[in-house]
């Protein structure tokens, strides 16, 4: 099978590479066996998207499930109140499966409906509701990681774990994720200040014995950081809160990093851990603005999020826009080069792709993950460059623009 | 007739007032005769919306019609080598009033799909062009000022008149628009360095005579501001040269004003001019951020601009809500009070509403200026305040979302 439009991938870090009237040929499973600068010669069926652009899907490696209803709300509030109003009396909600069930089908469809294929996704601590975000994004054609919070100290009301429940309810859950094939389970202790040392402990060991991956928070904000030198005085900085139990490992992902200085920075790259860079939360939770360029410049793994529900934006095309507006941000406070189109492209792409150890672009002997978008609603003038064309959709298009999705191979919208 | 649903309107900055179930009734023209909390008794025919949210439609009080088709484009470029790739090429292009009447009929129609009923606009220096700007407004449903760009001097290639031009073709121009009800004119130097001496005098005294309004720009960034002071070595700063032909009052729109120091906000407050606050452009631009807490609380106006395509957002949810996250910024680099989604929603409704001497909110008396959201897409929670509900419709509405509109007392969507 033949699909054929204008293909733009990126390989690199800012560089993109355009294929007006391209084609992509894949098997029956929808592997990429080839990416062709024009139709080929033969038999095959092709399915002519015209001047359409066909894009690689995009990757929202942090975003809590549970807080998809409370998108917009509260963000006139400092954080420890925006948790305690909102973000905790919501997760308590989903004890109730039907609930959860009615909340995560919703979430599952507009994930797919706006092109996100790859995620990392935060849970409750609730083993149900749990099984039931991962069943529905398996149905809806998502991919990727889920994790059951752990949370056995500092919860909110009617949220929180013994010890003993955390690591009880983490097994069963873990038992149960071999009924999935595309949503597998990571490892998510909440943030340091929610589990305890033991809890720590006995996470740690789980991830090394069953090569689990891992995803946490780390370094959001000032208070935070404070809070967890409080509660680990033997920890110089908040890394090593995690590296001392063996939760940081190359298939570590650490939410926000905006204060992570170059000692915290060093200890990413010689670890192999992933920044997963949340822009339009840092900036509604006022919790700064992440180092970005010095990630990337310093070999830092960097991925976005939409962190749901701190940030405001599900579709990951606003997020890549909201990192490049971060990044201007940046570059006035101080003077970083902003993020081009094709590197917030690439962050919310090839980069998310290559945590899960998939090739960069359309990688060939790959399971296709694109989108294809009708960029004519705001086209008017047809001479545009490719290059120009990914840049104006991705700061104007919305989910309805986005006209065929695949993950996995399967063609999901 | 009557219109029902949950109304949410702002007469005051910070403050909704909202009536569930509530109630608008009007006269055939459209005119606000009582702003109700329960239905009426009585004959009259009732629209009912149900728990639809009723808001006031929105103003867009700065934005360039012929920069329409570049929104999104070229963001990763410095100020004049944006303008010099893009805009002035773009705009030299509306000379060709077949290519205008194309963009001015899209732009009109996402205007009012978006709810936006009321704007202040800058066209090109094509005075046939501006005409056919303000006919496609006009049906469309669109009310307030539309401007033919003045600009004799430092334009782009094919974009300058000469001084006689200019003058000649803002006065063919100005007979041209008797012909419109719902838009009239605006007296438009497109920035102090764009028009001489003679020209910026001659501006003035047509401004006094005829009491028309103005438009331009003001302290958008450092290299601009120096520009202005070596071309006007008189004036100690840029709202001066302004002040000094007459251009400086209650009537007049100046955007940005990212730089404006406590003695040029003094001389805003002090003559009545309007600031227009454009947040996701001076971001967009490396511009800086508007003192906008400042400028509220020293008792400047202050309405808010998309400033297509310095900003890369038309619809003005997302205007407003970039104004809240612009004010976060302000927040973590001057410690100012960040914006709320009240506020938000005052900036772009009643503020704006103002600056055309129309009432706050609803007012009685007044020509209906209203949009009807279905929040049903992103509602997963019954039992949310409509004070919620509108803050979530801020930050995750599209247009598709807004499925009534009503401009001046006509439904035009």
């Amino acid at each position: 099978m033949i699909l054929r439009g204008t293909i733009v991938t990126t390989t690199e870090l800012g560089k993109l590479t355009c294929l007006p009237g391209g084609c992509l040929r894949l098997d029956e499973q929808g592997t990429v066996l080839e990416c062709l600068p024009e139709l080929p010669g033969g038999q095959e069926p092709v399915t002519d998207y015209g001047d359409r652009l066909i894009l690689q899907s995009f990757s929202d490696l942090h975003l809590h499930g549970p807080q998809f209803p409370q998108v917009g709300m509260g963000m006139d509030l400092p954080l420890l109140d925006w948790l305690n109003t909102y973000t905790f009396p919501l997760e308590a909600r989903f004890a109730d499966l039907n609930y959860a069930r009615s909340v995560y089908e919703r979430l599952a469809k507009a994930l797919i409906d706006g092109g996100t294929t790859r995620v990392a996704m935060f849970s409750s601590l609730h083993t149900d509701a749990t099984l039931v975000l991962m069943e529905e994004l398996e149905r809806a054609g998502v991919t990727g990681y889920v994790g059951k919070v752990n949370m056995d100290r500092n919860g909110g009301v009617n949220l929180q774990e013994t010890t003993e429940e955390s690591k009880r309810e983490t097994l069963r859950w873990l038992e149960s994720c071999q009924q999935f094939r595309h949503i597998q389970p990571i490892l998510t202790p909440r943030f340091t200040p929610s589990c305890t040392d033991e809890l720590m402990a006995w996470l740690g060991n789980l991830a090394q014995e069953r090569g689990l991956p891992v995803q946490s928070h780390l370094s959001e904000n000032d208070a935070e950081i404070a809070w967890v030198r409080e509660l680990h005085p033997d920890c110089a900085q908040y890394w090593e809160t995690y590296h001392k139990y063996g939760l940081w490992v190359p298939r570590t992902l650490m939410a926000h990093c905006v204060h992570s200085d170059r000692r915290e920075r060093t200890a990413m790259r010689d670890h192999g851990v992933t920044v997963v860079h949340c822009a339009d939360s840092n900036l509604n939770l006022c919790s700064g603005t992440a180092p970005v360029r010095q990630l990337l410049q310093e070999g830092v793994n960097v991925v976005l999020g939409s962190d749901i529900a701190g940030g405001a934006q599900l579709f990951m095309p606003q997020v890549m826009t909201a990192s490049i507006r971060a990044s201007k941000i940046r570059a006035m406070t101080h003077g970083d080069a902003p993020l081009s189109a094709a590197e917030g492209y690439y962050l919310g792409t090839t980069a998310g792709q290559q945590f899960f150890g998939a090739a960069p672009g359309f990688g060939v002997g790959e399971k296709l993950h694109a989108v294809v978008v009708d960029d004519s609603r705001f086209a008017m003038d047809p001479k545009r460059t490719p290059e120009e064309r990914l840049e104006r959709a991705l700061y104007q298009m919305e989910p309805a623009d986005i006209v065929a999705v695949w993950s996995d191979g399967r063609k999901v919208k």
